[in-house]
């Protein structure tokens, strides 16, 4: 029986929870393949940490040594940023061998150059684990969904983010104690600036878009924000109208993209996403609106990803590597529907005369406040006008109503 | 460029969901497959059914004539039912065809020698479109989870259940006015009675029983019941509790099935799933917690499996025919947890010895009641007193607070 040397770039939370599933699942994986695996090395930082338990495989502080004692077949990064990330896939690629990353911020920025080199050296570059943590998105989507066309994507990719707005809403407490929350529980960096402010979300955007259509948005062009603004009032005030704040990614086959905070009604299918789950609704011309939703982030969650990354190199070839599905970009004029938003402001702000402003364009369809609070909340269908409003927060409102969701278009 | 022969049985919603999606996506499909396609003949029942737009393939009614004109390399089976689906099947595979079905009545009782028999003809036969419809559910479990083993199943599987529950919630209608809506839209049968008393959901467990386990659970164990003797009251007390009533297909590790309605709370993954929308709550022990939801019905997105389908058969060759994933039937002493119930009954009949009855094995949560009903829902949590309890509906109760989530058995 031949042999699969894997070496591992990496043994934090995604590093440690490959290495526990690779050994743990050893038998039924050799069993699915037919061929033995083996631990060749595992490459850290930091020597001096002290860390137990990692017996079956020599740990090195050294790349050289990872690609030189024992040449791999495979080799997953779990290291995350750019270099020295960068420039270790690249020379595993050059070794011939076949990569699989969970390192959306390169693969966002420089995933094009590392598909080329993949398919110059005849080695598979692979990174499901990048969107979506243990969610089969990717796959789902090239391998699963050959003929449909996705006419747009919406997802929930920021696990932090998502997190955050659930506790807000669930226990009523504010911004920075849901935040610190998501530290302690491990779900936010030390340094929380990429969930917080959109970055994380919009980098597995682009790498969705890359897979999708072929080409990513320009980067200077997609609109990001992120949720550091949001108060809790406009989560209580939301609720009230039966609607939730998520931060969301809406990508489309125009290529528009959008990284806000986005609130949906009850009836669609990222209401429901709570806590650090993530999900993707994925709308297609022939099927229809298929959602996959799971947990976006987490050793465990992540490690699937990447072991099934790694069963599917050589289980399936490289039959969908250079077949990208049929989805293709589509130029559209940029003619918006009118929508539905919450405009949220002080109670002494909001005249009579602007409410008149508002309804000469559209309709404001409720008003919602809360009891001691000064701020108040229209619910409004129609265009905003150009003009200066005097509201705090505006947020777009999905309702996914069947008809229109028929219809919709980007916010 | 070769060619393949495909052969359609059936032109009712499917059969012409399909002939549509192969003329119009002809071209994509024969350059994703490097090959030319064609319909060498559709089969029908009624030659003298008046047909408009079926100019590009022979239409015959005699299935003789479809083997026997021009062998096709595929067969498609859109007829339903078990006779004469059956035959033809059994006749297609050894005359060295793939097949592929949409029909899980036929699945659930004779998918194991039809299985069989194409193991044996070295073809293949897929059925993707007999599970949730267009939601590429069994694919999913078989290719992009091949290492994580599959703990549970808790689906949505009946469109048609799940719209009347929907509509007879948000609209305050009555079972039978939901129903013949249903019937009016095309949901519904004419005979609605597998819908509506949990035999298609049935069978569709049965087949995804087999599909991830390798077997079944015996027919004769399986708890299954409709949403018949569902009443409005009912869903609207549920409602007051922030609960809502789904029907369920519960499947596990040890082959419990059980197919009924269950309320859900507002963070389970199938609180949102509304329409006649399809879901599938898949728990893994790697991966965690992964759902699909999507169309589980209808002309183009059921074409949508059969033609990803058809891909398949062509992209991947067999490789995960002869290999489902790793999940086995996992024997386990049938001890239950305390769980939560929603005990319905009229007011009249709840006294307060019932109550305490309750109180000593468990805890009554919360009690609601509609204004002008003589009906009262308790919410209680605890083992079931042995004694008949003198309420007219029990409905289980899934909360999916993480904690719980973690522990869930089957209820
Ligand atoms: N955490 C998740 O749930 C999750 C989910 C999806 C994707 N990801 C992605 O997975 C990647 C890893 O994330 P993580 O959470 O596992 O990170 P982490 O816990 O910070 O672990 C990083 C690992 O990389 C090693 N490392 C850092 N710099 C290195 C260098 N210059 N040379 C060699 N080794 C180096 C570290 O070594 P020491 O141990 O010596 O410090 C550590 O073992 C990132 O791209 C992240 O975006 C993470
Ligand atoms: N409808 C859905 O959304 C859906 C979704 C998933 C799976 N399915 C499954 O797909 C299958 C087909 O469903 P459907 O809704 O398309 O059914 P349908 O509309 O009733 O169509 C059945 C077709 O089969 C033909 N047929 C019936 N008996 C026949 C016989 N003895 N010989 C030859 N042809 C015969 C009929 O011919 P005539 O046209 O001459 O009457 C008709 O064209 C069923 O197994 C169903 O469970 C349906």
């Amino acid at each position: 029986m031949s042999e699969i040397k894997i070496a591992l770039l990496g043994l934090g939370t995604v590093g440690t929870g490959v290495y526990s599933s690779l050994l743990k699942r050893k038998p039924e994986i050799e069993q699915l393949l037919g061929k033995r695996i083996r631990l060749s090395g595992i490459l850290i930082k930091n020597p001096a940490k002290p860390r137990s338990d990692f017996q079956k495989a020599p740990l090195y502080s050294e790349f050289e040594k990872i690609l030189g004692k024992e040449a791999p077949n495979v080799v997953i990064e779990a290291i995350g940023g750019i270099e020295p990330a960068r420039t270790y896939i690249t020379r595993s690629l050059e070794a011939g061998c076949h990569v699989i990353s969970a390192n959306k911020d390169l693969i966002a920025r420089h995933g094009e150059e590392l598909i080329r080199l993949a398919k110059e050296k005849g080695v598979r570059f692979v990174y499901e684990a990048s969107v979506g943590g243990g969610i089969p998105v990717l796959r789902t989507l090239r391998e699963l969904l050959r003929i449909n066309k996705v006419q747009h994507v919406e997802g929930i990719l920021n696990g932090t983010s998502n997190f955050i707005l659930s506790h807000m809403r669930t226990t009523g407490c504010t911004f920075p104690e849901a935040l610190e929350l998501a530290q302690q529980k491990g779900y936010a960096e030390p340094d929380p600036t990429n969930d917080i402010e959109g970055l994380d979300a919009f980098y597995k955007a682009m790498v969705l878009s890359k897979w999708i259509y072929g080409v990513q948005p320009l980067w200077e062009e997609a609109e990001v924000k992120g949720i550091g603004n949001v108060r809790l009032e406009e989560i209580q005030l939301a609720e009230q109208l039966g609607l939730r704040l998520k931060h969301l990614v809406l990508l489309d086959d125009s290529l528009e993209l959008k990284v806000k905070p986005v609130l949906v009604d009850s009836e669609h299918p990222l209401y429901g996403v709570e806590g650090v789950d993530n999900a993707v609704r994925i709308q297609t011309d022939l099927l229809g609106c298929l959602t996959l939703q799971g947990p976006g982030a987490g050793a465990e969650a992540t490690a699937s990803a990447i072991v099934e990354d790694f069963l599917s190199l050589y289980e399936t070839g490289s039959v969908y590597q250079d077949k990208p599905a049929v989805s293709e970009v589509v130029q559209r004029k940029q003619a918006k529907e009118g929508t539905t938003y919450l405009l949220i402001g002080e109670k002494e702000h909001i005249s009579g005369e602007t409410i008149s402003v508002l309804q000469l364009q559209g309709a404001v369809l409720d008003t919602v406040s809360l009891p001691d609070a000064s701020v108040i909340a229209l619910l409004y269908a129609g265009d905003l006008p150009v003009s200066p409003l005097p509201f705090t927060s505006i947020y777009p409102v999905r309702l996914s109503s069947a008809s229109e969701a028929a219809e919709e278009v980007l916010l």
